[in-house]
Formats: structure tokens, C-alpha cells, sequence
């Protein structure tokens, strides 16, 4: 016991590690969740040593039966780690020495923890981009049946926190829609850059023996093999290009969030979120807070934080592997929690939430929101642009100034300061005929956000 | 020319913007950069207004014509903007009156400056992308040409800044080209990304304007059209995902810097750089510094700014535009700048080094460099890797003891502490013999390398 | 002229400098900011080195008069710096060559470029201390005029963007001044660290030279002198502090930009901002966006970056100085410019701004904002507060669910909810009873918040 | 039991918390380490209740009593937590509950999580701040100790990675002491302005009972209360503060790693480390790496993180209390615990580091590093100082030529090129000559150097 407790690699020390060293440099503590990975990955080394003869069959189908029951253990939860065993790698390879003896020493032939980890890594994150996709494509089938259900309200468009012109809430959902769609395509593209295997690079040389790096990648569900030994065990790449897609994921759940608390404020009161995703108040009995909204905005800090955290590390350092790179782990495991726990929470929040879409409706007309629509009017009169501009924001200037809306000035008073003006222009001054007039592709009026809705189903589908 | 200065959006104001007010919001003293690309775009957009009937084909070919002319004189370093003017688009909208007249004042018809300036950027960033890619290859090339000229040398691989096995020179140099050509993807995918026109989306909610946006995308260039209008003024993502990029681009360059000026230290004395990119100390006559590595290495922190900058730009904003975006252009300039004039200055610095390479070779073998040589040895005669390791771990511990390096050693000094050894275990001592052996795919035996280098020669040439 | 244009330092070089690299490494474009901090510190250097003996008292009087006069034809904007000349140190050197010839070399006497530049940074810095202090207590000033002003209007307190309980506009608004004045303090100690001369320290090692260094810290009024010459060309401490404390700041005035940016919406409807700060849209003529707040809201986000610019920067660097160091000084201008032109603006904003208070008073009571006065009604008859918290939260229910504010219920109402309940509690409802109540110290009672402002007048005057 | 699971705050609800919610906003898994700050302050509070009457003695004494037997239990690791009570605070409550029964509704009394909260973490970071001090003291003991031992060795002293000016290796390490030095009065200053008392806030507004806010701040500790009760539920500025002084601490640990580590390399081998503080490699038996100085370096990436993440966080935040606020504390714990085991591992490794004196020693003299002597002894015979550098540059260029360093030239040699040149300008090219010429203060001359260690301890003994 005593004895399994020495380092593996402790050949040439004459003096133990000391306890602080041991605590300080440990990465049990988190990479235990790269077990499976590890795991995984080395049953798929072992079948090939075998194969390629370097080492026997039987050993190699002893190796493989011990790992795999491993792996049955620790999934049943019955494995406890042994911290003064640094790592997952070497609690493994201590388990399986464990179990079948001397034959467990033949298991780290031909690599290195170095190309091990990158590999465990790289599996990991295989699966992690996979679940993140899938709960964004959730989220985003939330938002469609949301935008589907809503389509006849209307709200208040905003530019500058202001009133700029009336807009579907079915539109504002789906603008959403899209920022995810590019999310996704992130996540995919990151997965196509790093879906290559690493093992076989070794400490950094790559190996003397005659492994089949191939056979492992097919194995593993690998696109591929790296073609460098020394990038292969110093890239962290992966790691700070799935962070980025994480973090621009964040900012985008962070706007959405931003609405959903002001929406849901007293002055808005435009959404009602469910019982099940707010909470109360230590001290004010009345309160009923955001907090899903507000956790999800502020979590976008931590994943920003990981980001620099990977970027800083990296910064600077010589090739090839440098212990520094143990530090990519936990930004990484947090952040994947993070962005996979939001969309759910998020999914969770749209499902229950209820608009109160006359507040929007009559809010919606509001702010002069409809004067872009005049101007527009006065330039299919051949009006210039500009001067229908300015001939509309006098008007605005004396509306304002009467405290009244657009809406409820008489055609006298419009006529005084637009001396073109004729009846008809009352009807462009409504929200309704504002939103209907938006029919460019992209725009907001219902048969184009129909459209919209309808091809991004088709999109979820085609997946 | 006073009631030029006026603002043009100045209709429902009663009272001018302060002078303080006008120096903290223009952006003309940057944002001149886009005027070839607001001037492109504009044209676009009035010969479609022209061809769709909304204005008449005379003011279309006048506003093209005057258009046309003022980006001649731009490009020609005639024009003086305007900082009373705010930006770009108002000072070409202001020169266009000031040479066609009223009919300037068309041009504005069925647009915003919101998709205007979100069309700008995009148009300003595709050319960025194909800057960069090239100049990335370009580097790629003197990496090549560096790795083929010296396949022979030998050098220490590093883990953990220690001596670890052998490797070629020309294998660590490739480890760089790999980290490009991922860098090289990425942008590649951001542009795939953001390829989509937004003009058409107006202020926010479309336009009332029968416009064809497809034809306005296929004069820009662009692979078609943005599919919601109030994401398309407010997204940034591409800001974001572009400075990601470039922030792990500038990871590898800083890298491969720290590198260059190690290997340039007195210490190391591997490498010398040419007098054109070092620079003289004011006070020691002897100095001779590596400026260009190290401030490409510095620069990296300004890219990392500019990223986290965007981040925090966006976080947290409700839709769809707000002023707060101005502050996109600044940071993606600079960094645009930067990471070109950085692979530039790569190349140069590369195309003139000079490897010393007698003393990387002599190097090679120290640091008992070969030990995992040694043990893989004994694996092969059956030990297991583990009892292997051991072995040549204690081998290692008494030739430190005794100062001397593995090469050192007694054929007897090994016997004593490996019975198992014969004679040809001396053979595997050596810096040639243990980079030989490293032939699996990816490993730095000369054969692999040199596939290497032909697969990378392919890649620059499919391009 | 040709001459004049060879590297001072280039004695051992055989080759010039490429022009690729005089562009990449210049830093003449944005360090002849430092001018007169180069030049007074050259100033007193010169007489320190007559003073001392170290050159001739004619040479160092020639010397300072040359200085001079460059000093004033830089300040009449009659110099034009030289790129090729790298900076601003090498720009004045050349100058006083060409003006008072030979002597000119003996000015580097006993310094080297790296203890001259760290001085001028720290020269420019104090005064960029004092001039952001002079600026955070002018926007104070404001505030307390503001608030002075202000003090009977009562708006709702938010807690998660939920009405929690009224409180007095003016004490929402002495939150910043209190932020503000620990930014002054972080400021002050900012400076505190860093006012000691660096100069002396040579290149790295200190000077064969017998100077005098607290002469010259005396003459440029520091506080004393550093102590280790290698830690004085390579601290660039005070940049990460002072950028620290300005990030700190800007957070500030974000969180106040957000606040007057929503005040402002449609929405909530409590603040008018002046035309001066606000801007049109170049389409929707009734726009008057807050843009002054949104741009320093968005600025924050330049002034995040530069300080993980400074850090990332340094990270990881061996002593003494290195190349990577000059990177530090376009963040920090960078930031100085930002920081102040942001707080100048907002004291103009809240110069200008005018609030509703009106429309802020009924809403104060609006959400059921004086729930925990009720609450705490019930604690002073002994329920304890645990109890009394979910009486009042059914009461609230009931409420919520009739569509009745609490201070719209009938006393019957609320008795059948809470029994305890007698006629005065009715009193408890307004939103005036629940501020006036509010007398602890720190609290928003009209008494407290009164006392707070005399407490800032007082640490305003005593400045 | 299942009663006591019930939301505290749940009055006005009429359904629970999903499931996912309480997974997701739980903060019991990290803010337990807030239990005993949280106790104790509510300790404090209770008391105060007590003393002014607004509870009964009584229940004073009661409540009192029970937290202690609760802090109790919690330090013998007695207690459980339960998830799904939020968090510390509710838990504590619910664990006074069971323990006193109904009285415990009475400790709420006057207060809210939100000024309880803020407490809370003020007081932990106190102990943190102090903690964090001590260990900075110990190991600036460690530093004062080496360089007092080695003060006869001369190392070459480095700027841009190259041979500068020889320098004693105590120097060098004195340069961290002062950055240390530095880094405890930011530690300080922080404290400084935290030092403040937030209960008494309240949720935001105040309190209406007649609390004595001072005499519970004398009672744990305070220097004094806040002044606005908006401001201290909202403030987080003592945590960005914290993390800003923790970022530059790591900027300075990371540098002297990053020293340790190339001092450590074969290249250099000037350093030793003890094996305490190495570990091996799972491949290259061989391998003794330099894990403690690298994890140091790599942890730097995660503390910068923490502050942007804080940052972040607090950006654009309307006032007061937000739930994003929550994510404050993991990142302020893991630095906490991350700069305080960097600095004693740190300590550790300084303990068993050994010194390669000799090499040092020989290497100092090389690259030339004593031309700058040359230079100023012209200076001394009335050469300007940049013709001295241009003669001892080109004297340089010709040594280089061939391949002799400066001390390995004849006095014919030198003269050839340096006509004014007398016998005993040999004396200026050694080490030893160069470093006892640098006498004045903060210069590497021994004298210079003991006289700075002198004053070192006197400030560690001053503390």
C-alpha cells in the first residue's frame, strides 16, 4: 500500500514530494472527470499495443478487462481517489495494478501523460460540444414555439433604450434565434478543428515503437490524427476556441436575460415569469425576483473570466508541454457547467413565461415611434429624405411639446406644420400599419417573421 | 455651410450639441477608415434604390457619380473630414450635398446608419480576412523554407523548459506551422459566419421600401442576406469572434517568440537575428536586442485587451442598437493592424536568422535527454514500461551523482545498475539514434518530418 | 541630417534597421505625450550631473537652456518629431544636438533610456492622478447639488430591478458620490506607491557614477527615491493600479449610466436629458437618444481591456527591462483620456438633467414597496419577524391577485389576512411613512439622508 | 422537517422552486465558508437587538446562545448542510430553528440577506487580507534570507533577455522584496476602505427600529459604519479591489518563477531545486521538473480571471442588490486560497534552492556585459558620453567578429580602436570591477546592497 503510494515516476528522486507540493500541484480533486475519458482512451491503446504486438494479447486483453471494470466501479460511484496520486492517470494506472498486477506497467507504453491528457481532453470535449449543441437547438425550439404562439403582439422596438419603431415580439424572439444558430455553428466549427488525435505524439517526440495512431483515432471516433508531435502536446487551442464560443454564447443569454428582468420590471410589466424560476426576499415579503435572469447575466462574467484565464496562461510559454497547462482544466470543466446549466434554466424560464401583450401593444405607439413611417410617406410624395426628416421632427418637436402622441394629433394640426399632407397619412401613424409596412425580407412584418419562423423549424429539423 | 454643419438628424431639436458632447462621441477621427467601404455600399444601395424605382434612375446616377468621385479624392488624400460632421457617413453625406445637391438627400431613403454602419464593418472586415490569411501563409511559407534548409539539425525538445528527448529543429519549427493553419481556419469560419448583408434592416425593423437586399448582396460580394433585421443592427459577433481569433493567433506568435528570444540568449546561443530587427540599448554599446520577438510577444497583451473590450461591450445590452456599440471600431482596428504588422515582422525576422546549429546539436544529448531511449529498450526486451522506467530512473539519479551525462557511461556503470543490458544499448545514447527512432506519423524522425513538410507545402499550394 | 538620423546606439551595428521594423517598434507616434515629463526630468537631471561635478557646470547650463528652449517651441506646437528617431527620448536628444551640438552627448550621462522613461511615466502619471481627482470632485460636486436640490422626491428603491421600498431620489443619488469618493482614495494610494524616483537606476544595475538622487527626486517634487535599480526599470506596478482603480471607476459610472439611461426610456419616464448630450437618428426623426450615458457605459469597456492588457502584458516576464514594457503606455493614455473626458460629460449630463418627480413618486409606492413596513408594523406587537414576513406575503398574494396595490386594500382586507391588525397600520402604507421611518444612520429617512450631504460638503471643502 | 424546507421567504408564492432552479442558484456548496463570518455577525446583531429593546433579553440570550453551540458544532465538522436552503444564511436560520424554536424568527429582525451578506464577506476578507499579509512577510523573509546568505555571488544582470550588466544575485532578489513590499500595502490600502460596517442597510433603504449600527461595528471589529445604505448592499468594490492587489501579486510571482524556472534549465543552470518541489515524468525517466515554479506561473491565469469575472460582473449594473451579485464569492475564494498557497509554496521552494555560483559567476562577464564600464570611464577622460558609446560599441563589434568577449581582448586590441585607452581601463572589464562601481543607492555595489537588505528587515521587523 505504503509502496503503491510512491510516485511512478520517482526513479531518480532520492527525497519524497513534500505534503504542500502534493496539495498545491494534486488535480485529482477535478480531473477525475476525465475517468471515463481516460479510460476509454486507454482501452482503445491497450487493443492496439496488442495488435501491433508490442505487447502480448494476453496482456493487452488483461489490461482491457481490468480498465473496463474500472470504469463499471467508478461509474457505480464505488472508487474512491487517492489525492497523493496526483491524477486521474495515475489513480488508473495504480487501480489497475491493483487489480491485475505487474501486466498494469505495460499499459503506458508508447506514451506519455502528456499525449494521454490531450487526448482525454479532446474526448471530453467531444461530448461537451455535443450536449452544449443540443440543449442550444432546445432553447432555440422554446424560442420558435414562443415566437409561434405570440405572433399578433406587438411591442415597442427599442434603438438606445428609446422607442424607435413598433416590431413584433415574435421578431425580437427570433433575433435570438439566430445569435444561437451562430452559436452552434461555433461550437461545430471548434469540434471540426480539434477532432484529431493526439495520442501517439508521446512526452512531445512522438514514440520508437510501431503503433498504429489510425487505429486508436477509428477507435475513439476520431476525424483524424495530428500531424505534429510537439504541437500535438502542447496545443490548448481547443480549449480557448470553445471558451470564446462560450463566451459570445454568454453575451448573447446575457442581452436576452437584460430584457427579460426590465420586461419583467414594474415600469415594463410585460412579462410575468413562473413561480418556479423566481424567489422571494429575506426581509420584503412582497418581492418576486428574477433570479434565473439575473444568475444567467452574471454568469456570463465567469465564462469571460475563463476565457482570459486560458488566454493568459498559454501567453508566452516554450514549447512544448509546461505543467502551467494543468491549469486549463478547471476554467474549462466550470465554464462547460455553466453555459450547459444556463440554457436549461433558460429553456426552463421562456417555458413558463407570460407576456402581457396589451401593456406592449399600447405601449407600442408610443415615443413617436411611428414617425419613421411618416417620413417615409412624405418621400413616396418624391420629398427628399432628409427634408421629410427634418419636416417630421419639427412635428415630433411640437408634439412633444403639447405632451401629446403622434396618434393623437388632428390632421389640422399635422397639416400646419406638413403642408402635404393629405387624410390617408393618419392610417400610417398606428402600430399595426407601421409593423405591416416591414415586409423586406428580414423585416418585421408578419408574413416575413411567418417566414422566418418557418425556416428556422426547417433548420432545427434538418439537425 | 453653417446650416451644412447643422446635424441632419437636428429636426426636433431645440438646441445644439455641446462642444464636449461633439469630441467624446465622433468617431470620424477613426472611423475614415471605413470610407471606402461606407462609399462601396452606398453605391450598391442607390443604384438598387434606382433600379427598384424608389428614387429615379437620374438621382441614382448622380448620387453614384458623386460618390464615385469622392472616394477618387479620399483615396487621392484630398478630402479633410469634418469632426463637427460626428462619422463617416454623415461627412460622405455632407460632401455628396456639397457636389449633387438636394439629391443627396435621397440617398439616405430606405436605410438607417444603424445597417449602414453594421454593412460598413462587415465589407471593412472581409478585406481584414483575406489580409490576414495571407499574411499568416505568407509566414507559413519562411517556416517551410526555414524547416527544409535546415532538416538536419538537431535540437532539445523541452517539456516543463527541461531538457526532455531529441527532436529536429525542423520538427519544432512545424509545431508553428500547424498553430497557423489552425488560425488560418478560424478566420476563414468567422467570415463564413458574417458573409450575410444586413442593409435592409433599417433602423432596426426593416424598411417600408420595396428594396431587393439580394441584389445589393451580390454587388458587395456577400453570400447573401441577414434574416432578421433587429439582430442584424445589433449584432457584433463577428467583432468577437474575429478577436478571438486573432488573441490565439497572437498565443502562437508570442510562443514562438519566447522561443526565439531564449534561443538567442546568451544561455541558449542557438540562434542570432539579423541587425534589421534588433535594436541598440542607449547606454550599453555592447546590446544587440530581440525587439521584433519581443514586442510582437507584448502585442499580444493589446490583442487580449481588445477581446475582453468587445466582451464587456456587449454584455448585458438590451436590443437592438445602442450607442455603446461605437466602441466596437477602435479596439478591431488596432488589433487588425497589429496582428498583420506582427506576421509581417515574423517573416522578416525569420527570413533572417541564423542558426548556430553545432551547439544546438551538442546540446541534445545533455540533460540525459535519451533515458526514455533506454527504457523503451528495455521494454522491448520484455520489461514492463513501468519497472523499465525505474530502472533507468535510478541509472539517471547515479550519473547525475556522478556528473556525468548518459552518453558518459561505462558500458560496466550501465551493467552494474541494468543487468539486462548489452552492448548495443550504447547505440540508443546518442541525439541521432533516438530522433531516428521516432518514425510513427507525427513523431521527428527525419522521414516523418520530411512527409511533414511536403503535406504542409501541399496545403500552402491548394490554396 | 542623414548623419543625425543613424541609431544613437548603433556603434556595433553593420546594418540599419529594416523600415518595416522602424514602423513596428516606433513609439514616437504616441510617447510625445511625455515631452515635457522627458524634458524637465532631463532638466534636473543636468543639473544634478553639474551640481555633482559629473560634467562641467558650463556643459550642464548649456544643457538645461537647450532643454528649455526645445520644451517651449514643443509647447507652441513648432516641433515635429522624427519617426525614424524610435521616441520621444532619442526626438529630444537629436533636437538639443542639433541646437547646442557635442554637449548634447553628455546629457545620457549616468542614465540609461530605461530609469528615463520610467521617470516620465511616473512624472505623467501624477499629474493624471491630480487631474482625475480634480474631476471625480467636480462630478461630486454635482451630485451634492443634485441631491441638495433634489430632496423631497421619493422614488422606488429596486433590489433584482424590482420595486423593494421607496427611498429618496437624493439618496439613490449620493450612492455614486460615495463610490466616487473611494475611487478618489484608491487614486490617492496609487500615487503613494509610486512617487519615488526610478532615476539612477541606469540601465538595470545603478551607476558607476557619483549622482545625487534625492537632489533630483527634490527638484521634481517626489517623495523619495526607489530603492532597487533592477525592480525600478522593470515595476510597471503603478500602470496596473492606476488602471485598476480606473476600472473600478467606470464601473461606477456605468452602473449610474444605466440608471439614467432606463430613467430616461419611455418606460419609466423620470429623467429628461438635455439636448446638449443627446443625438437624433440619421431615420427616425423623433429620437433623442441618451447617447452621452451609453458611450460612457460602453467606455468601460476600453478602460476593462487596457488593464488586462497591462497585466497580461507582464505576466511571466524575467527582470529587468524588456522590450515588451513599451507596450504600456497606449492602454494607459488610452484610459487617462477615457476617464476623464467620461467624468467631465457625465458632471455636463447631470447638469442638464431633469427629473420627473412626479411620475417617480407614484410609482414609489407601486409594488407593493411598503410591504416590509407592514412587516415590521407586526414585529414591534412581538410577531416575530419570521412570522410576520409570511402574514404579509399572503396579504400580498391577495393582492397581486384582486390587482390592488396595498395601499389600495380596505382595512377590512387586510384584516381578514392579518387579524392583529388595528386601524394605524393603514398609516404604514405610503411611501412617504416608509422613508421617514427609515432614520438609522446610512438609511433613507430625509433626517439621515440631510446629514449624509452636510458629510460630503465637508469632505468636498476639506479637500 | 419537510415544513422547514419551505422557502423562509415563500409567503406570496403559490409554487415552489423548480428543481433546476435550486440546483441553480443555490450558493451552500460554496458559501458554507461564510459560516463562521456569518454567525458572528449575527451574533453581534443579536446582541444589539438585545442591548436597544427591540427584542426581549431574552430571546437576546437565547439566539445568542444557540449560534454559538451551532459555530460549535460546524467547526467539528458536525454539521450538514442542505442544498436546498439556498444558502449559508438560510441554513444557519433553519439550524436555529430546530435548536431555539420560534424565537429564531426574531433574528431577521432589522435586517436582510442583502446587508447580512455584505457583512459576511467584509469580515471574511478581513482575515483573508491578514493572511494573506503574513505570508507575503514570510516569504519576503525567505528572500531577505537568501540574499544575505549569497551576497558575495554576481550573476549577469539582464534587460531584453540579454547579458546587460553583471548584478549580485542578491540584488536580484531584493527586486522582489520590494515588489512584495508594494503588494502588502495595496493588500493594506484595500482593507483600508473596506473597513466599513453595511449592517444597518438593510434591503436597500434602512431599518426602521432603533438599531445602534456602531455598536455592533465596535463589536466585530470595524472601524467605523457606512454612510448610505444604497451604496453598502450594492458595493462590491472591496472584491475587485482584493482581486486587482491579488493579479499584481501573481504578476510578480509569476515573473520570479518564470526566473526560477530558466535558472533551473540545463541552458542556464544556475538553480537547483529541492526535490520536495519537483516531480517526474509518467515517460522520460530522467525528468526532474520544476512543477512548483510553473503551477505559480500557470496560476497567475486564474487570479486574472477572477478580476475581470468581478469586473464583468459589476458592469452596467442598475442599482441596488442584484442576484448577479451572488457570483462574487467563488471567484473571490479560489483567489484568496490561490495567492495564499502560491506564496507558501513559493517560501518552500526558496527554502531548498541551491545555487550554481560559479556558473553564475563566469557567465556574468559574458556577452560583454561590462562595455557600459568602458564607456563611463571614457566619459571620466571628457569623452561625451554618446561618442564613449559609439567607440566601446564598434570595439564590441569587433570582439563579436572574433568571437572574444571584451575581457579577452589585449590592451593592443583595445587600443587599435579606442586610441585614448590607458592600462587601466583592464580593471573596468571584470564582474567584480563593474558591480563594486555601482555604489549609489539602490546600485548593485555590495555596500549598496547590504545597506538595502539592512533596510528590509527593519521593515519586516517594524510590522
Amino acid at each position: 500500500m505504503q509502496e503503491q503510494k510512491k510516485k511512478l515516476w520517482a526513479g531518480r528522486f532520492s527525497k519524497g514530494t513534500a505534503k504542500l507540493m502534493e496539495r498545491f500541484s494534486e488535480s485529482i480533486s477535478y480531473d477525475y472527470r476525465l475517468a471515463e475519458a481516460d479510460i476509454t482512451g486507454s482501452i482503445a491503446h491497450a487493443e492496439m499495443l496488442g495488435s501491433c504486438g508490442i505487447i502480448s494479447k494476453e496482456d493487452s486483453a488483461l489490461i482491457t478487462e481490468g480498465l473496463r471494470s474500472i470504469l463499471k466501479d467508478i461509474k457505480q460511484g464505488k472508487t474512491e481517489f487517492d489525492e497523493s496520486a496526483e491524477d486521474i492517470h495515475m489513480n488508473v494506472e495504480l487501480l489497475l495494478r491493483e487489480r491485475i498486477g505487474e501486466a498494469a506497467g505495460r499499459l503506458h507504453t508508447a506514451r506519455s501523460r502528456n499525449d494521454q491528457v490531450a487526448t482525454d481532453i479532446r474526448l471530453f470535449l467531444k461530448g461537451a460540444v455535443k450536449e452544449t449543441r443540443t440543449n442550444i437547438s432546445a432553447l432555440q425550439k422554446e424560442i420558435v414555439r414562443l415566437a409561434g404562439e405570440n405572433l399578433g403582439a406587438i411591442m415597442p422596438g427599442f434603438t438606445h433604450t428609446q422607442h424607435a419603431q413598433p416590431v413584433l415580439l415574435s421578431h425580437e424572439l427570433m433575433a435570438f434565434f439566430w445569435m444561437l444558430q451562430r452559436d452552434k455553428g461555433r461550437f461545430a466549427d471548434c469540434l471540426k478543428r480539434f477532432d484529431y488525435l493526439p495520442l501517439g505524439s508521446g512526452a512531445l517526440a512522438g514514440t520508437t515503437f510501431p503503433i498504429d495512431r489510425s487505429m486508436v483515432a477509428r477507435a475513439l471516433g476520431f476525424a483524424g490524427i495530428t500531424e505534429n508531435s510537439i504541437d500535438s502536446v502542447s496545443d490548448r487551442d481547443f480549449i480557448s476556441e470553445f471558451l470564446a464560443a462560450a463566451s459570445i454564447l454568454m453575451t448573447h443569454l446575457s442581452r436576452f436575460s437584460e430584457e427579460i428582468i426590465f420586461w419583467n420590471s414594474t415600469e415594463f410589466g410585460w412579462a410575468v415569469l413562473d413561480d418556479e424560476v423566481t424567489t422571494g426576499s429575506s426581509i420584503m415579503p412582497q418581492k418576486k425576483n428574477p433570479d434565473a435572469a439575473e444568475l444567467v447575466r452574471g454568469k456570463t462574467a465567469r465564462v469571460y473570466g475563463a476565457l482570459i484565464s486560458l488566454l493568459t496562461l498559454q501567453k508566452g510559454l516554450i514549447l512544448s508541454y509546461n505543467r502551467d497547462l494543468q491549469e486549463d482544466k478547471e476554467p474549462l470543466f466550470d465554464a462547460i457547467g455553466t453555459i450547459n446549466m444556463c440554457l436549461e434554466i433558460f429553456a426552463l424560464m421562456l417555458e413558463g413565461i407570460a407576456f402581457n401583450k396589451e401593456k406592449m401593444r399600447s405601449a407600442a405607439a408610443k415615443g413617436f415611434s411611428t414617425a419613421t413611417d411618416l417620413a417615409d410617406w412624405l418621400v413616396r410624395k418624391n420629398v427628399p429624405f432628409r427634408e421629410a426628416h427634418a419636416m417630421v421632427g419639427s412635428l415630433v418637436g411640437y408634439a412633444a411639446a403639447e405632451g401629446k402622441e403622434l396618434y393623437e394629433l388632428s390632421f389640422e394640426e399635422i397639416r400646419a406644420r406638413i403642408p402635404l399632407a393629405e387624410k390617408d397619412i393618419l392610417d400610417k401613424l398606428s402600430a399595426e400599419s407601421s409593423v405591416n409596412a416591414r415586409t423586406a425580407p428580414g423585416g418585421t412584418a408578419p408574413a416575413s417573421v411567418k417566414k422566418q419562423i418557418e425556416d428556422a423549424k426547417k433548420l432545427l429539423e434538418g439537425e
